[in-house]
């Protein structure tokens, strides 16, 4: 290794959890609770630059980061592809001893695996890696990809009902109000727009009866003629209910997400919707639950149970992977975009730069992050026209502010263990004590 | 963009093309010319670092490389995302008139497309972009493919029916001999052995009748017990004839490459082997024939039709499509390895540079460099058990002898033109003037 490829190797990793405030924003499984937990993680290399990354913080990964953290040291960060062998090395034993069940994250990952959970993590430690190498080469993370090919990338309003504050007064307040029916989405769609320039719309659905919903986006169909509109029941329907809401809403949905569980189920509700061809029309089914490694690709392809894969980078392993699954959906013409839930700046930044650098994006992109008012980068990114810009600062072009990490930081340590696990099951219980998690299909 | 970003800016690209001394090997379509073309690329970035890249050399080749040349000046060596659409709008119409007979490399590409000639093509500055950059940066190719998982590649002797020389005296001389029968060829095959220390064989076959080929892989059975054996006729036989060959050979072949032409007779001959499955034995097919291209893919991979893709980096775009070929691969459970033909050492350089990055490659890769006894290298790369050591000097490591090239592109430009495009046919006719290209399937 020359001088240089040894300044790239790593002397130190350092994980930070924290907490993030999260707004009451409702899903099928319950409510977010009032901080979710995250983990910032910081690589240094030996010639002293600093790369950052982002994960899921909830106690399993965080059991998991720390063996991968220390197996780095010495590694150069450009050591990407050996990671998922390491990861299942030093983290195997961790992985087994938590359970299958340690992989939760609201229930709205679909099936849980221990690959997945190391895959989640190890992302977390690619994305700093990349930063890192960026930084000390003075390329962007798109160049390290092979290169932007836009210099925006585009993204929904990410639309919730919700209530105006968490139950009990727990939680930070914002100014959003209740969103619980037609008009109070509407109005948040409209300030989403007027805020961020957003034109595509996506609305996280599965909360109530699916009559309710259909009426929803029916309002927002006609608040935003000929936008692209998204609902996505995460699995919540039985495949006629599925059926009857594509009946009636497919003449404004872009697409439907993930409106049953499972591929077999999806797979039933795509056939049903009919053949595409020269001319064919369907509705396509877009997932993040029943594709979300690549174990799970070649079924669901190979029944054309699902025509766009919504892939999120945490779970597939990091941003190179997030390439290679848009390689897999571009042989199958299978289309690809991105999943969202609640992350800070890191990942947002992590998202941009890779989604810049796939030709067949051709969806806008999910993101959770305006709900996310705390952050832990010295400048927050932002929305124009409903895009971020794709810099070519070198790494992700964002820094860390030590002062908020510390904030966010000191609130996990403070926490008593109870938001340290995200668990909208257990959040919904402040409302409704008698709640649990509902049934598949629920309607 | 930074002035590290600014120094990695394309300042000039040289295209020199070869002829390159091939010996008389043979293939169902006829057997090499005397010497065969090839395209060397030089890459100069602003910063004075100078990239290698290699590619077909033919007419075709070669009309496409000069407005692709032309238009990457002032590109950054990074920008390779947008290489394929940069491709299909400078080299469009120039394809178009080139018309899709254009492509050929001796009629064993498979079908013929304006695609494929333009991935290749762009290959060749892909890899002369990654060697500069990491020149430029102090990091070897694989590291900026994210880095090595092994520090030696295995490569297969490449067996071939050759005759003793080119008829007429044409070409260079060597002392192989010939090798027409199972002795031949197993004397050849010891002397790979010997002189390298190959233990994978590849027969290229389809140059006789295929009793005559089984008798010669049963040779090599006998001579190298245990060693894996594989045979590749370039589609030249019929369905039954296939299966026939996999009923005499399936206790000693590793796999059956391309046995049949197209992938609905691949799918009926994987079809007949039988299913796989825990315990499954099946003989696998492999091919570099009916999946060259991703549009290739789902057919192939949804009918089972073949159970290796050999990869060749020319074909699908460069260092980076043959990592995106690998993780197509890998999801949906089909085995990587890679295809090869008459090239030289940078193309080997980048072969290596890219195996050592895939954790799935677990075949024995193909190498034609053995008989290529010309190179445009200060050094040739080397052998030792087989495999080829993946260095991390920085790019593909290797140094282009300008001397070397020179004399080669003398001999192209002193060429009347006969031999500027690889046609295994026509130089079958130096022996037997009224050889014709054989139906298929030939037996």
């Amino acid at each position: 290794m020359s001088d240089r490829a040894n300044a790239l190797a790593l002397a130190e990793v350092r994980l930070t959890p924290v907490l993030v405030a999260d707004p009451p924003l409702l899903n099928t499984q319950g409510v977010h609770q009032p901080y979710t937990p995250r983990l910032i993680i910081e690589v240094v290399t030996e010639g002293g630059v600093t790369g950052l990354g982002e994960t899921y913080g909830d106690a399993g990964y965080l059991e998991l980061a720390k063996p991968l953290a220390a197996s780095l040291i010495g590694r150069p960060v450009t050591d990407l592809n050996g990671l998922p062998a390491l990861a299942a090395e030093v983290c195997g034993d961790v992985a087994a001893a938590a359970g299958p069940d340690a992989v939760d994250v609201g229930g709205l990952r679909g099936v849980r695996t221990a690959d997945k959970l190391r895959l989640s993590v190890l992302s977390g430690f690619e994305v700093a890696c990349l930063d890192a190498w960026g930084k000390a080469v003075g390329l962007p993370v798109h160049a390290l990809l092979g290169g932007k090919v836009r210099d925006a990338v585009e993204y929904s309003a990410y639309l919730f009902h919700r209530w105006a504050a968490h139950p009990g007064g727990r939680g930070e307040r914002d100014d959003w109000g209740a969103a619980l029916d037609p008009a109070g989405v509407v109005a948040q769609a409209r300030r989403f727009a007027d805020t961020y320039g957003f034109t595509s719309f996506k609305l996280k659905g599965g909360v109530f009866e699916p009559a309710r919903e259909v009426a929803t986006i029916r309002a927002l169909a006609e608040a935003f003629p000929g936008r692209p509109l998204r609902l996505d029941p995460n699995g919540a329907w039985s495949v006629p209910t599925a059926l009857a809401v594509a009946e009636e809403l497919g003449d404004v949905l872009e697409y439907l997400e993930d409106p049953v569980s499972g591929t077999a189920r999806m797979a039933e509700v795509a056939a049903a919707l009919g053949g595409t061809g020269p001319g064919g029309a369907r509705l396509p089914l877009a997932t993040n639950m029943c594709v979300t490694t690549f174990d799970e690709i070649a079924e669901a392809f190979t029944r054309d149970a699902v025509q766009i894969v919504l892939s999120d980078h945490h779970y597939w392993g990091g941003l190179r992977a997030t390439r290679e699954l848009a390689a897999v959906c571009a042989a199958f013409g299978v289309g690809v975009a991105m999943h969202s839930n609640t992350h800070l700046g890191i990942s947002l930044a992590a998202m941009t730069q890779v989604a810049a650098t796939l030709p067949g994006l051709r969806y806008a992109c999910d993101s959770h992050y305006p709900w996310q008012t705390e952050d832990v980068l010295t400048e927050r990114l932002t929305f124009h026209d409903g895009r971020v810009a794709v810099g070519d600062a070198p790494g992700l072009g964002v820094e860390l502010d030590r002062d908020r990490l510390a904030v966010l930081h000191r609130r996990w340590l403070a926490d008593d263990g109870t938001l340290r696990d995200r668990d909208d099951v257990a959040a919904m219980r402040h409302a409704d004590p008698g709640w649990t998690a509902p049934a598949v299909p629920r309607w």
